[in-house]
């Protein structure tokens, strides 16, 4: 057999490989945004290091809420850019708890890793809670409002993957109260007591 | 040309468009529901009406929050399964409101036809709020929590169209306040006053 | 607690939001498009005027058909980029027709505001066509041929939803004799006789 | 090296993919169809003649068209279910054509087997036509309305492949006069003569 | 306010999100499978046991290739379903590996847990190989050839989590030598030698 | 009828289909990539030779392995971008064989057009083979291993339909021996001898 024959033919036959959007598209996070993800990074210039994310490591947990997300999302991890999935690592301290919120359009799975998790989802139909401990995975369906507490006595770690490349978080309390609207309308359109609207509001930066 | 067989022809030609999972799927709504949607009805007994829903009018809007919502989803009008689209109409009183709520994987689209309504979702990057005529078409991107407010002085009516045949709605305080979780739970994963929690949870038939 | 320290906190966990392609992609139609849509405007330069279209009024029927549509898809409403949805308004006077036409990839819902409209679409096992008041909805399945005729005796109007938020219409007239195509073709074709394809050619425009 | 084990290890790793739905899913045509396709075949019933059809040989062009279409679509290839391609064999006698037709969701590639074709599709912003011989491979967007001419002086022959498992097809002459509407509507909805429609509608078995 | 009337009012307005395919829909794994999942178990039988696995564990190393992968896919936690994400769990003893294999329609993301792996997939312009540690996170694009190695000195372990709720795995030494078809047909289409092929043959269960 | 008005009305009817994204967008090969595609080309610059490719010819069999692909990928036939289908013409000499490849994520038809073609894909469920001939379709579902070998007495020929715009071709001896892995770590992963992985790898350009 030839090798210079084979080389030719292989060649031939796997050129439309090259640089295809099929096989993978890096994010160059430089360029537009479309409905599809970002633009590819021009195949010639990827390497082995855009399809790993090295910092899936424990965040700084000393704040309030005693947690800390450290997100491995299209923008820090350009290689998930197309691909429907990303992950992210969740660290609790004793108490901390991930308040209520959603990811429109994105599935989430919450891998325990250590300690113990309360965590649920709810819909119209009931909500769905447990206590979880490590070999515990649950899911999240898309969309749907969510919450985790850690209920241990010692710290608590989780790891999530997301069936997105860019699971945006619509953190509840963020979304009613650190905003400009009249404190007026988020209490009409919540029932809560304009009180507790407006005792809230400073703490998430709203005005009005 | 010969009738008989330009017939023939043309039933050759078309014999696989009939009963096509392509053109149409009528949801059996009697079967069992897929991730893609429900199963189809047989395509013999299709008709015109499997097309068509008529319960498309104004609801009763003597209520607390002096509206109405008639949907036109899937499991009232079978035709639109596996089609990605549905409908409802709006009818709000003097004063009425729809509160906070969310469709995961369903895009809204509020088309004025009567009033005035001020409209809004609320994302991490800020509200997007207007107050809306006759004339003007409002999209509340998928799963975005948002709310409308009868801001006129007499009633407001709107259509709604959806990009999902099945557009669920997650109303915030239903969620939050119409479960049995326990208060104390609630209070933390939202951060309001456990006082304002056991004040709501009566109104949404929760517990706890 | 401590403002800063949740105000901080949550722009960490909600970071990843802040512009992302998940929550929406407002159309920049000087840009290029692609098969998903239009690239996204940048984010900072949003506003809620990008999910309002105002132009939902009835257009002017003084035309040989005596009908007006008026469309707010993604040409006319960038903020529906994306999301698979847009709307049109459509007018018809006494005696007013859409003829044939179909949308390639969108399903259309006609809801009915005003008058009576016989409406229907036709397939290889049969037409389906109803006489529709308003309260009645009905649905054109993608890519099948349909049709609209004012069969009351004053003004009609109907409310358009559509699958995409770009249904290119393929009116049957103008694609058959809006062309350069020879009149043999057309004819042969069609089966419609030359003499008929040649006295619509110049009413649509067509050469040949 | 120890066999049993090796064989044990990899019935562990690999038991999830006996007959997983992403694999393969052969249709089951007696059971009902849904959105995304036919209920698959249980898998241990499912044989190498399940993924290969042999009736794809010319058929018989003795009618007035002088053409055979044989598909390979779902209902006779259960293999090509829920995988979103099929293929048909187009064979035609000196002046055969295939009339004005359409393929609602599915996208058509002609490739070229023997003879002389004139293929082309018409959109609103013009028609798109071309003389095809051996060699050429033309594609006909979704939805788009086409149709194939014999242009050369002997037998022409083709293979189509469509990008869906059931591409039904939309032929305009059985669509318009191959119903029980009244010639009127048609005329009326197609600006067509109300004599050229009372002429065509016998030919394609059309009523009224 | 009225409780009742409120209540009244939100069910009417959430009642269609009852039993919604659109929250979510747990597989049914008795009944028939389709292109888009298994059916979904009737709503009201699902418990908050369906949206959680309890089985991610570390399975047993004591095999030739010191390895265990637990699944946590569609056919182990029906709540995926339908979702279009899942997850595994990855041990690998001293000198451990998982040898080639691919996911047709999957990405994977391999997130560190312990230990040191060394990691890569390959393509046809190169292999991509990492040595990865906790903290390090790698994606695999759906559909390309990948392995693990156990490169460190001690155990290692990772978390998977995949593109789809069932990610089947085509393990390349099962496929190629884990069957019935005649070494020597195997050898040409491989460029194997014939005596390599009639080496691995009975470790992997394949006659001929 | 006026002529003038009804073209005007058209116009305006059809306005939003000049130039669509959901009709067609051929690919500009020189401007970046997306997730879902190249761009689109101005539309005023599309020509009907945009929707033909005319190289679809017997290539070149004079090579070891006796045969030719000759693809109308959307590289070489850029009308096919965004529609999810293509195409490819395969000639085999005598003797002449397709090694084991995959398509990741596109699924393959393989249509009959002279010889005899003995192909089959690989599953850890079992082999899929059988010797085709004229009239014969054969179906690879996405991402699974095949090949196809000559057995007939003279040439063999075959037109190929893709799932996929750009169904990139993993070709099993590119990826494992036609690169720059030491031996040792691809006969650890593929369970191969040193030895035989050290004959191949010059044949197929690899280092190590």
């Amino acid at each position: 057999m030839n090798m210079f024959h084979i080389l030719f033919l292989f060649t031939l036959l796997s050129s439309t490989s090259y640089a295809s959007v099929n096989d993978f598209c890096i994010a160059d996070l430089k360029g537009p945004n479309s409905p599809s993800g970002y633009q590819c990074k021009p195949p010639n210039t990827v390497t082995v290091d855009d399809f790993v994310f090295s910092g899936f490591v424990a965040g700084n947990i000393t704040n309030p809420f005693n947690i800390a997300l450290t997100p491995a999302f299209v923008t820090e991890f350009p290689g998930v850019n197309g691909l429907g999935i990303s992950a992210a690592r969740l660290d609790m301290g004793v108490g901390g708890s991930v308040p209520m919120h959603s990811h429109p359009g994105a599935t989430e799975l919450l891998i325990m890793a250590k300690g113990k998790i309360t965590a649920g989802f709810i819909t119209p139909s009931g909500p769905y809670v447990k206590k979880l401990k490590p070999g515990d995975v649950m899911v999240f369906p898309q969309g749907l409002m969510h919450f985790q507490v850690n209920s241990g006595k010692g710290k608590a770690s989780a790891v999530l993957a997301f069936s997105s490349e860019n699971p945006s978080a619509q953190l509840l309390d963020l979304l009613l109260f650190g905003n400009s609207l009249p404190s007026e309308l988020v209490a009409q359109t919540t029932l809560l007591d304009v009180a507790q609207v407006k005792k809230l509001k400073p703490l998430f930066g709203g005005r009005g």
